[in-house]
């Protein structure tokens, strides 16, 4: 049997010099506040065992983590059809490109992408009639907590601040590929960005891609088993922004990271984990948070490849 | 001495078979409206002649070639300071494209692309507080008559529809080329844009271009010599989308045109000319009106070249 | 213990009708010649049980498949200062598009389009001075037999046609990221993609890749455990054009495709497959192949996600 | 009448400091031998009058400024056939990107790029089954005299070194828009790149321009007017660069320029001038040579504008 506690101490003990290193995202002002010594990390394996270090227990910012849960809803939605309005592919551009949507005529290359989001966010608005409530709900259906909450000074903060966002979503509307009113659709997008969780909370909440689609014992199915092992083949082509290469290279799992330091990672019939240190390389992915992911599947030996 | 008269009238004539083919512009609902069988042209000479045909004294939408006039405007205030902000150069893609303002970073190609008259109207917004009466009032004295006007429906109508016109506001926004509200901005482009006008008011207005930056008589000066001399440049590398070359080598006058069919032209030292007809052709210039300015040249032997 | 004749049977019979659909290869006129009927597929497992069905024995051109096996040798050859000369990350763009390597200076974005290959090619001809006899004795190795060979005349065909190669190399050069000259370059290339091998021997050719680098019993090591990983891990991220994620999603393993209408594909510890059918579809890749590896991985209840 | 000879005086004599300044084209390795400090200029009117300064009768290479006479020669051979293999418009990107081609399916945006030129090159020998000698022959007939001719050091290292225009040449073939065998393009490219010529040969030949199509004198005809007057426009719009617009708005004639640090310019029905000075700015045109011109519509009050 793994001895998973060990393994965390490890690497707890081997990053300690990175935690501090990286920069900190300043775009969005009020992620600028949070200390950059900060490190946790979680492991929740299928049987139910939890293993923790560091901070795994405070809230941080998750950011474009929540693009995997987001994503989630709008396949439980929509199915197949939403690959209609948006692709499968990797970007091979930054995150929030406009290029790659002129040449596309609006169509995201994938929904882990700011511009993919949107489109999933502006799904779930046009069927739920909310994106706000709906996606709280979700997320504290996936936790089996009642507490989750939006911080909503991040998404104020990022709402006032993300022209670019807004430049992708009115981009979007004019290609026709958005439903809603653009700015209905920014605001529930960094409502979902500005979701406050800690790495305990992540790596629960993405168990079931780990676990065929279904929440641990009898808590029910999320998505079918052939749903999650899609999403997971997503992660691990599109999920870290323009570092998907290096990221499969060195950690070998399906992941996506957020500007705010964590990052969510999954081993399909395992487990799934969530690390967190908020500065961040020059990919944008959290820097002491990939090398502890790296040492990971190094030290348990475990890797999809 | 030049029989513009006659010469006008064998382009007419000759014209008349093109008026009403080509594709009216649509995707400004208002615009939609217009009569596809309109042609008009009227020559106004640095001599204080003026020479019309057809439907030369009918007002009509200018949309963008009241980026000449923005233009004038912009250089007045901020003089060469304006080139910090945007270039000078041919775009080499569409009128409405992004990708060029996300390779050079927020700086539009030119003041004559819709990004680059969003930093133009910005400008003015900045130094006047106020963009939309002072360009009333500044097309007013290049006219010399106080009943120029916008048409608001038409702005309208664009505002409610010009979702792209959005992302890329939002977009210079982004890169920090912005310095006041998009919606701002974006209200005064559109009322520019919405601007009502007639060939003969065109072409007077335009007559500064023609007469070394001074208006006709003594009514005063409105840019330097070599100012006029620069936009005249500006006009032929960058005045007619992305058919810059094309109408170079067809009408060899620096030109503006405009997706509601109209042209405003310029033989330095001798006229302006405005020529209207709705329809448009592929490169989004006036059918008819591109090929009447073409005869024009041929049959007056004056171009630039 | 896997049945893993039923499930070849049962996936002969179901993609039989797909079989001479799709579109053959024809840009090289010597590819143009193979009947459209054909199929085979064979399944190497890491125990050392071989499993085929249809035309598993019969040669075919490898094309692209190639490029796992040049990559290997260049991994041997130079171990991480390959990453010098090329990237890791997906290119979003077409396998021979040059626009990606002119804005990011020469430096191919992966190993597996033409370009990446290309350097790979000219990494092992400065390594042993030759390319060609260097790259047989490897495939001979990892196939433990002495017949495999060039096909000549597909490789003088693709040579006397390969144009768009051809610009690639000498773009290639013109960065500086050529050592030797283009043409011995492009000479190497179009010999590695000529090779002739079976879906058996290609299968057998990529065991290590399932089985930590090592070949079969006693026969040795070919790269390291975690190079073996990293190769898998290009494979998914980068093996299959510009349908990576649709790869990923309705196959889910590691692969590499190529215009013969070849496809290896690895499930770490446990096999290697090769399945061949010339019909290609839209995004180039084997038609009835790629659905064959999805019912497999369907059916076999393997894939890595 | 213009004191043209008070005037290069004048201009001679502000342009010093500038001489020697800019960088000297030094990736062909044969012109980065000559002296910066070289600076001449001449001026050859309708009337058949000469004015020269400085260095005007010294010999350097022409390179770029050979795409205006072998352009001249397409033009002659092909007549409006020409342009469904090269475009009319302006760039937008550096002379030798690919990126354009590549999104234009081979089709050079104008023939004042290197990929254009090529294609020109290609129709000459396509129509004169050579393209060396003839060129020589009509440059010779332009200038009237027998010792015009290729500097075969410059052209071979042109042809040993570069290797962008290899990557050109391959990637039209590739498109289908070359129908000799590239390295026979790329041999005539190179030696039409490599003319040696004096300002005063310069101007001389490129009077035609200025003159309706004709030679001065009774020398006959070269193009017809309107193919002159084509030609000047499309020297405006696409003759020097990326900073085609900067040229307009500072110097005002259509011009076109080389890396050797000549450039000619015309002002139709007055003057053809030829100026060389080797340092070139940060658009590749020459320093000395682009402020001399600038002074000189200055002085002259002549420009198109």
């Amino acid at each position: 049997m793994m001895n998973y506690k060990g393994i965390l101490e490890a690497i707890y003990h081997e990053v300690k010099p990175l935690v501090g290193k990286g920069q900190i995202a300043d775009y969005i002002p009020e992620l600028a506040h949070i200390s950059p010594r900060k490190f946790g990390m979680a492991v929740q394996t299928i049987e139910g065992e939890l293993f923790t270090i560091g901070d795994a227990a405070e809230k941080f910012s998750i950011q474009s983590i929540s693009k995997v849960f987001t994503l989630t809803m709008a396949m439980q939605l929509e199915g197949d059809r939403l690959w209609t309005r948006i692709g499968r592919e990797p970007s091979g551009t930054a995150f929030n490109s406009l290029v790659q949507l002129e040449y596309e005529n609006g169509i995201p290359r994938n929904p882990f992408i700011n511009a993919g989001a949107l489109v999933v966010a502006d799904i779930i608005l046009s069927h739920l009639g909310d994106a706000r409530q709906s996606v709280l709900e979700f997320m504290r259906q996936l936790c089996g907590e009642a507490e989750i909450d939006f911080d909503h000074a991040v998404a104020h903060s990022e709402r006032e601040t993300g022209f670019r966002n807004a430049a992708l979503a009115y981009f979007l509307k004019s290609f026709g590929n958005l439903n809603n009113d653009p700015t209905a659709v920014l605001d529930a997008y960094v409502h979902h960005c500005s979701l406050s969780m800690s790495c305990i909370e992540v790596a629960r909440a993405g168990i079931y891609l780990a676990n065929k689609g279904k929440l641990l014992g009898n808590d029910g199915r999320i998505v079918r088993a052939n749903q999650a092992k899609y999403i997971n083949s997503l992660l691990l082509t599109c999920g870290t922004y323009d570092a998907v290469g290096d990221f499969a290279y060195r950690v070998g799992l399906p992941g996506k990271s957020g500007v705010g330091g964590g990052i969510l990672a999954v081993m399909p019939k395992k487990f799934s984990v969530c690390v967190w240190s908020p500065g961040l390389n020059a990919s944008g992915n959290s820097l002491a948070g990939t090398k502890a992911l790296e040492l990971f599947t190094t030290l348990t030996g475990m890797s999809i490849f």
